[in-house]
């Protein structure tokens, strides 16, 4: 075991040496004594954010008050932010905002999608989908009078083949949540396309970690969050992505009026503004949202290519240790070997999770574990070394020796 | 004319040396350069704010990471926020959640009240209500199958005498936004519920201003925005007051995650939490919420009686001086001058609003006006004085009679 230890540990150093990404890690302020693998849940934060967010205060907001709505560009925010975002999601200006929660945004979508196929009778999720994405789609049909069919990535084809005329929107996600598998954005937008449905991505766990192509791939609508691989700050806002073909005839179900044509005519009656503006909603938080847009440049020049490349790096440099160090005390990797079907983290399961993963972060790795026995460890190409993960790796061998094993301990309050 | 400019601004000095409140101008930090009478739009920055902010963001965010949700009290933010704005409000703790946009809660909390009445079929709001409430209203009640009746404030009464048993919520403002007239509230919220209708108050141009009484008076639904009087920051999250006796019953339409009553169980199918936890959504904006959380330790050991008397006196010499000043040069109030009438700001109709409020704006005086002809000047007793509004009055004499008198132009972008 030291040999391979050893081993393991010099192929990081030398991953690393080699990496063109290196320098991206001075990008952000990464406490010196934690290995960081929970990105994927909140990402760090970026240098240029304490600064901004302090100019924001004490200047836009302090000195320039209420004048900054037009002179500071805070109007503006979340149409300049959405098409920020749109660029690592391969989307066109003028079909992202950002502002309100990826709950709120899913509502919109979903609502939306749903209206635009007003003859069709059926709701497509992932079982697997993440929760709250899951609760809209109930909450959306009950009010429309759909139907929720849940109908995971892999059985799209045959279900579409025998009730595809009655779907109306398919709503996935391209990485799941718990097991880090990566769907086939491209097959699964097409099929339910061919079936005349709806597409709506839930970008989460995907933005800023992989290259998206929106446009290309012709999806229908997609929400994310501001707060994982967009380090955009704790409840950093959501965005939605609205195909520009469907602007002329989609309906918000969220009426506000930073959404209306002419928002400050105080007019009687609602007129959505033209294009992506009208799923404004209400005034957003522009202090969470300046501090989003600051941690967007931390993207600034990099190609999401080379991000993928690296990202898949780590993952295959976790899996590889994770199968010859820890798959003996009980580990099982239930993160794709393909990298092809694999997103930007790591998921192994083990029966004492929820304790391990405490006895990590007492030695300065943080990770989080998903209900009821799965460890994620997330990867960030941005600042993520292999060498991290090999001292993830290492601890989580002398945490799983060292521990008692005792039964798994009951939760003592929220991991998020 | 001079003569009694003098007397007015001797009246100031004297009113501003007496102002056992006068201290508490020291918990902001306004620019020294300005008078700033657009609080009623956005608040300006609190002292505490910048500090306590740079600890979220540095410390908590950057060095405690994702812990924070945990250890530095991220996860209960929504709720203790809401009760910090319930102590300004009259709600007892538990019943106001904070973190979305005054928007969306309106959408909550009218669809919630529809659900309460499900056998009635009009919604009655003000048609002087803010665009955004009158927007939601009318989205709630298409989705609804409801009715939406505008009926001013003042002819609720005989209103509900013919149509009562069929409303099945009255959503007004205690404070109209545009002419800054204080309604009765115990009066109308007694007159709903005589009919058995619920009430929901839009309390954004009254919270931090006046003394509320949500619990006393029996209110159903309250929502508003934490930017105004309670001096949150821009977009500042908005919250929602749900009366305890609806807890049991109450449905919110965004079912996001955070509502969920075990967020963290990530069950397939959407449990309430219990109480006003139900109303959490997405996760919220942490960075902007924490801001507000800070804003509000302004109101530390004042008491809401004080602010009132103050604003009144501070409303009251506008008023005067309006009265005195500049009615001679076309200037009509339409602030009700009966106190018990009247809400924090003083609004003054004339045709050329929007020339004036900006030739004020040049020489320091940020007020704002509302299409088409009126200039709004807020008062908030926390940091307001007698001597800023002497300055205004001055000043706006000064900009009235140097100013060429062409025809109003036309606007160039939003003022809010």
């Amino acid at each position: 075991m030291t040999t391979a230890l050893t081993t393991r540990e010099e192929q990081a150093a030398r991953l690393d040496a080699a990496d063109p990404l290196a320098p991206l890690r001075e990008r952000f302020l990464l406490p010196g004594d934690v290995v960081y693998l929970d990105g994927n849940s909140l990402g760090p934060l970026p240098a240029a954010v304490p600064a901004a967010l302090a100019d924001v205060v004490s200047r836009q907001w302090g000195t320039d008050l209420i004048r900054s709505w037009n002179d500071n560009g805070w109007w503006e925010a979340p149409l300049r932010i959405g098409d920020a975002i749109g660029s690592l999601i391969g989307a066109a200006p003028g079909q992202t905002v950002a502002g309100d929660s990826t709950s709120v945004q899913l509502f919109t979508a979903l609502s939306a999608a749903a209206a635009l196929r007003p003859d069709r009778t059926l709701l497509v999720t992932d079982p697997g989908h993440f929760p709250t994405d899951r609760y809209l789609a109930q909450a959306v049909a009950e009010r429309r009078a759909l139907e929720v069919r849940r109908v995971p990535p892999a059985d799209l084809a045959p279900f579409l083949a025998a009730e595809g005329a009655r779907v109306a929107a398919v709503s996935y996600a391209p990485v799941d949540f718990r097991t880090g598998e990566l769907y086939d954005m491209r097959a699964l937008t097409d099929a339910a396309h061919r079936v005349g449905a709806l597409v709506l991505w839930d970008l989460c766990h995907a933005a800023g970690a992989l290259p998206l192509h929106l446009d290309t791939l012709g999806v229908d609508f997609a929400v994310g969050c501001g707060y994982k691989f967009l380090n955009g700050g704790p409840g950093a806002p959501g965005y939605l992505y609205v195909a520009r073909r469907h602007h002329e005839a989609f309906e918000t179900p969220l009426t506000g009026w930073n959404g209306h044509a002419d928002p400050f005519g105080l007019s009687r009656e609602y007129a959505p503004a033209p294009g992506i503006a009208r799923a404004r909603i209400g005034t957003p938080p522009i202090l969470s949202l300046l501090a989003l847009e600051a941690a967007l440049t931390v993207f600034d020049g990099v190609d999401m290519a080379d991000v993928r490349a690296k990202s898949l790096s780590l993952t295959a440099f976790f899996l590889d240790c994770a199968g010859e160090l820890l798959a003996p005390l009980g580990f099982a990797p239930v993160t794709p070997s393909d990298p092809a079907r694999r997103g930007s983290h790591v998921a192994l399961r083990h029966p004492h999770a929820r304790r391990l993963a405490r006895g990590l972060a007492d030695r300065g790795v943080i990770i989080d574990m998903r209900a009821p026995d799965i460890l994620r460890f997330g990867v960030n190409a941005l600042y993520t070394t292999h060498q991290d993960l090999f001292s993830a790796a290492r601890r989580l061998l002398d945490v799983t020796r060292e521990a008692p094993q005792g039964p798994p301990p009951p939760s003592s309050g929220p991991v998020t």
